[in-house]
Parts: structure tokens; sequence; C-alpha cells
């Protein structure tokens, strides 16, 4: 099972791929996908989807996952960061599977064991779930975060459905 | 030439779609694209995105208008705009043509010709400019005027190139 984490912004979105077998995890790849500030926003939109659209073509993920966007900063800043959100949202949808949303709490406490945790510490430990990352910027732990999230809630519900499965046939 | 006029929201997105022969113009289409509410954000997403790009193939317009969303409400209500926005300005530009963007009293002006003018002058002024526009929803009659304000500049901008070739021929 192979999840797409993904961390939207209109400057830059992090994304990272991971590999999911039951509890283990396995790091594939990550990164950060840049727009062109000087350009006009519908260019900028193209670029972030066209770059979106080549990972999915050559990671092929399963399932994709996106951190619910908490906005406390002011509406403009919040459209920007919408705008790229919807962009980032859709390529996934149209590649035929689903996005997922988790809230920031969630993530923290799925990768560190803590809803409060700082981001340094959901980085240090995403190091540690993922040897062999690369993380060149905040935006690609950030969304190999949210895939780890994903990744622990899809057990924990497999693991549900089994023993349901079990009590059933008893 | 061929404009299409949006007027982007997760709920409703209005489109209008008018022809413009120097200054005079003539109402092709327009209506509203819905998503449905109970839908997860991506999957809404798709259906704005699939709506706009069967518009884009049927219509076939050779340049887009979009407003400048001004926001004043809360930033979450601003994200949840911006979402729609990106995906509205993604499809036009993935079908190659460009999208300009005109602030709202740009919008006003060219259509009433008094950047404040009220939300119901602007769409009197775009049943007399347009007749044969159906206007089912405020967002069709939202987008249609961008597209007439779009056009004026176009002509505006036509006008211009042409007194300076004049001139360079004198």
């Amino acid at each position: 099972m192979r999840i797409l984490g993904l961390d939207p912004g209109l400057q830059h979105t992090g994304w990272g791929v991971l590999e999911s077998a039951g509890s283990r995890l396995r790091h594939l790849a990550d990164g950060v996908v840049s727009t062109e500030a000087d350009l006009p926003l519908s260019t900028r939109l193209t670029q972030l989807h066209r770059a979106l659209a080549t990972l999915l073509e050559a990671w092929r993920p399963d399932e994709a996952a996106v951190e619910h966007t908490y906005v406390n900063k002011n509406p403009a800043a919040a459209l920007k960061l919408g705008q790229a959100r919807g962009v980032v949202m859709l390529a996934p949808a149209l590649f035929g599977i689903e996005v997922a949303e988790y809230q920031a709490m969630e993530v923290k406490r799925a990768v560190v064991g803590n809803g409060h945790a700082e981001k340094v510490q959901v980085a240090a430990m995403v190091r540690h779930l993922l040897p062999g990352a690369r993380l060149l910027r905040a935006d690609a732990a950030d969304a190999l975060a949210v895939a780890i999230c994903h990744a622990n809630h899809r057990s924990t519900r497999m693991g549900w459905a089994a023993a349901r499965q079990r009590a059933a046939a008893r």
C-alpha cells in the first residue's frame, strides 16, 4: 500500500511517498514542488498541477492524505493558500485515488504520540520512523507526517475489520 | 473572439460565454455549476473540474476572465472559497487559454460605468447588454459581468494597438 502525503502551498507544496505493510513503514521518496512567484496565478496553479500529475504517474500511490489546514492568518492569505490546496486535492482525485484529510492534532498524535507536539519534534520523529527521508524542506516532513498518520489510521481500521470478521466467524 | 467569464464558488460557480467583435457583444450561454455539499471535498473539486472541462470543450472560448475576489469574511470561509477558485482558474489554463483577473470595481465600472454600483444594477445592465442571457442565478450574472469587463479591456487594448500602428505608418 503506497501512500502519498501532501502539504499544500502556492509557493512550496511538500510531498512524500511511503509504503505501509501492517504496522511497518518504508520511505520511498519526498520533495517539494515550487512555483515561480512572478508568474500569473493561473500559470502557477498549472505548474503545481503538472508537477503533481507527474509525481502521481511516477509513484502510483494507492491513497493520498493531506492535513486539514487550520487558518488563523488573514483572509487574503487563507484565500491564497486555499487556491493551492484546491489544486493539490484535485490532482489525486483526478488520478482516481481518495484524498483523506486529518486535523493537525491527529497527525501529531500519530507521529509523536502527543497532539500538542512541536514542529521540530514531528520532523525528528519522521526522520526516525522513515530512515532515508531527504526532508530538504519542512514542507516535505509535514507531508510525510500526514502520510504516516494515514498509514496508522488504515492499519487500525484494518485491525478492527479483522477483529470483526473473527468475531463473526465464531 | 469568445470570452468565458467565471464566478467561482465551491457550492455554485457561475459561468457565461459571450462573443465580442470590436465593441459589439453577443450572449452565447450562461449557467451555474453546482457541487453536492455532502460529498468529500476532493470529490466536489473533481465535479467542479469535470463540469468546467466539459464547458471549455463545448464552447471553446479564446480567453477567460475571473473577478479578483476580495475577502472580508473569516479565514475559514476564505480558505473554502480559495479551494474552489484554484480549481476554477486551473481549468482554462490547462485548456491552454489565459485567465485574466479584474478587481470588482473594474468590473462594475466596465458594466455600469460606476465602480461603486450595486449588485442589482450590475445584473440589470448585464441583461440589457446581453439580451438572451438566462441568469438563473446571481452567480451567472457576475460571470457575464467579468466577461464584459474583459471584452472592454480587450477592445481598448486593440484600439490602442491600432492607433499605435497608424501612428507608426505615418
